[in-house]
């Protein structure tokens, strides 16, 4: 089943070992840089034989725990197995699995929530520490020793550069026709000596196919066969075939005012099912010749690539469900000519991102009336999964949408809040706001301005009266009028949602 | 005492006439853009024959207010007369005078307070409505009509560009050497057409020295002869020095780690006593060939220019004291070679401040224990002044500073706080904290080792146990860990800082 070729480099082909071998050269207390970006092109094995060393090290009373850092969220194989075995003393940049949730919540794993686009320089710069390690997943690997990526980049080049030793995962289940597709732009250099990234389209072409990698520094090559984590793709809900219909609806007012091409702008789009129900409404709208310039591409953008509707997708991973992985597969040689994957520091970069004016749509999980919005954390304390590229597209996108149902827990919380309780985008940085009862367009507007057209546009009705209460009596009461608020009360609404969620867990 | 030859062309030399003429020719309702940056080079005497016309407007029982844009703050004879004559509907995107403060406060003007990088790409793009006027101060103009740009550059360029009409204000007082010193670049393009600005050094130069200008437009010249703003420099009091010798302490280990070139990246240093306490930190420090990419020069800049630390300077504006700009226009040959001011979406553009490196500081209002940062609100609901260009420099710096006196109302008020009341600056966009009490190195840190950080280097001694206590409590007692809180009590503190303040005024 594995193919003897894909590891083409005699230099490296003499370091094949198995997971536990491999898992065996990472020392206790090494900072280890891990592929892996939404669910897609994560180590599969060394992680495992890694997590098994580590409990049988804290077995025998000894400590073992690394800060592992990776492109974005992974999956179980990686981020479950290494925190089941306790071993993770320090996460980032982003986490969206469940074990690590909890322990970082518990407060026995550190987390740095970092915005994704940040994450290579700050170790190029040498503030996050040294990296010691690298375990890279990859399709292959050439005979001079380049490595063909595998289905996310993500990190990846960085970690490969950054780290004192690499180890290489040549997963032969990820298919070879993706050769060609990735483009790794090598131009990046620490200030005072960096150019201009010169991308200009969101399909463009500035670096190189593969990944370099010095040789000397590999010290294992471990061959697997297992597919990426392929969530399964769940159906748009009515609330979020709502909440598409009014960007849609927002995005044909822009082109028909003169504000927007009729192709649009390159699209970027948040991970989920409204993401999902925004492009496929989007491949039966009236748009044509669109492009993306995102993070992920899911299977609405595949849809989208296969309709014709979308010519070019930029984007630092692919994670498609088990059916779209399929037709990918079946149908490589039209996607890989349509797909360009980067590293993340380029597909997330504000100078890109700016420069070609990309269309954000983001959820989130609270906005305030005032437009500030909480992407990260439960109830002010809790972390959900963290800010990931949201930030780095919002402040810098020419449309900025946050979207989210109107209210959760069945309608027992309002997401339209008085103040969110953490806040990750602020005031300055959010221009719309969507929730499946309309759409709160913010450009231009001061608080007041913008409290009375959220509350109208984007509440429930059932949470409305409320709010509006809140902000009249603030604005009666509150000692400043630019933005009232009733401090003391302030977030009486997120104390409710305690009370109500610690009934329903008892 | 005015030099005819300040209008040279023909055309528009016809077009002189009164303020009160010109001020005649903007109409109740229109959206003006003013010059005007940081208290220099607004337009003198315009705004006050406007504000006259309003004030017999209203006395005649007549509606008169305008939008009122800027580049940044101004002077007391623009924003203080449109206000006092309540002539003011909407401000944006900064301001910083106590007469509009009070009425934005007070409930009676809209604010919309702005990332300064944003506010010209949003009028490209038509999200901030229709400009119909322009008022613009300048030093001069040309046979051919080009216009000689005056102490500040701001969003000039956008103004002219995008409003139906212009008024000019010559005004004789600026110094013709500057003629030369400006960079006005005419390279950017709304999306999909952007290129890659070309700026590569803090002192390069991508435009033209003179403001284009579309001669058909102008409706008036107005000759003035008053001097800028020019506010009075208080020397550095003891705790701006403390925090100054904490950040060049920083910077001088950041070098010998080798994370910081000998003579540093470019500098950028918000206004007012620490900012200025740095710079003299730094004239008399350790580090030689020093460049600023900054948005305004003060009196700290010019020293470090005459006594040779600081090679270059680049910004939006200057802004001096009397004596410095005495020294300045006597030395105005050697000034000019070495400051280059710029248009404010260049000034502070992502793509280039992230690029270049800068060194960023900004002042601030308050930071929680976990790194929020509050820049613009009291107690939550009362707006200082604004955002301005912190946020554009804090997320793209190469090292981003946040600097304020560990407390407020001579001791009466903690500068670190449980919770700030309103968030400028995200946990994601804050490395470093400085107070006079110490240094707070936040690059990699999850928020629990933050807040551990904080309080201990932060934090004024009188208030450290009683953060302390607050921290250890929501260790214990929130529901989740990842950044502990109490909700209940997490503004608290603000509130017996409403009352301490109450008491105070009573």
């Amino acid at each position: 089943m594995l193919r003897a070729d894909r590891v083409s480099n005699p230099l490296l082909k003499s370091k094949i070992m198995s997971a536990d071998a491999a898992a065996a050269l990472i020392p206790p207390g090494a900072n280890v840089g891990m592929s892996g970006f939404t669910g897609s092109g994560y180590p599969k094995l060394v992680p495992g034989a890694l997590a098994r060393r580590m409990k049988q090290a804290h077995a025998a009373g000894e400590a073992f725990r690394i800060g592992l850092w990776t492109g974005a969220s992974t999956a179980p194989e990686l981020d479950a197995v290494l925190a089941e075995a306790h071993g993770v003393e320090m996460r980032l940049p982003y986490q969206s699995d469940a074990t690590v949730r909890k322990q970082i919540n518990a407060g026995e794993m550190q987390y740095t929530d970092l915005h994704l686009s940040h994450v290579a320089q700050l170790v190029w710069y040498g503030f996050l520490g040294h990296l010691d390690v690298a375990v890279i997943e990859v399709a292959g690997i050439l005979p001079d020793g380049r490595l063909i990526p595998s289905s996310s980049v993500g990190n990846n080049k960085t970690w490969i550069d950054q780290a004192d030793k690499i180890i290489l995962e040549v997963n032969s289940m990820q298919n070879l026709g993706m050769e060609g597709m990735h483009d790794i732009y090598y131009g990046t250099q620490v200030p005072p000596d960096r150019q201009p990234i010169p991308l200009v389209r969101a399909n463009g072409r500035i670096g190189e196919a593969y990944l370099r990698c010095d040789l000397s520094k590999v010290i294992a090559v471990v061959e697997t066969n297992q597919p990426d984590r392929n969530t399964p793709f769940a159906a748009p809900d009515e609330n979020s075939q709502r909440i598409a219909n009014h960007v849609i609806e927002f995005l044909g007012a822009e082109v028909k005012a003169g504000r927007l091409p009729p192709d649009l702008l390159p699209l970027q789009s948040g991970v989920g099912n409204i993401a999902n129900a925004v492009l496929a409404g989007l491949n039966n709208g009236p748009f044509e010749n669109l492009t993306a310039y995102t993070e992920v591409l899911q299977d609405g953008m595949l849809d989208m690539l296969r309709s014709g509707k979308l010519v070019s997708a930029s984007a630092t991973a692919i994670s498609f469900s088990p059916e779209a992985m399929k037709d990918f597969n079946e149908n490589i040689e039209f996607y890989s000519k349509r797909i360009v994957l980067r590293p993340q520091e380029i597909s997330n970069h504000p100078e890109v991102v700016r420069r070609l004016g990309v269309i954000a749509m983001n959820a989130m999980i609270e906005a305030d009336i005032y437009g500030n919005v909480n992407s990260t954390h439960i109830k002010g304390t809790s972390i959900m999964n963290g800010i990931g590229g949201s930030g780095d597209f919002a402040r810098n996108a020419f449309l900025s949408f946050f979207v989210t149902p109107s209210t959760a827990k069945n309608g027992a919380l309002s997401c339209i809040v008085p103040m969110v309780s953490h806040v990750d985008h602020t005031e300055h940085d959010v221009q719309i706001i969507v929730t499946e009862q309309g759409l709160a367009d913010l450009r231009g507007l001061s608080p007041k301005q913008r409290a009375r057209l959220i509350i109208e546009k984007c509440a429930h009705p059932d949470y409305r009266p409320a709010l509006t209460e809140y902000y009249e009596r603030a604005l009666r009461e509150s000692p400043g009028k630019h933005t009232p608020h009733l401090m003391n009360e302030a977030f009486s609404w997120q104390d409710n949602a305690v009370k109500v969620l610690n009934t329903e867990s008892a």
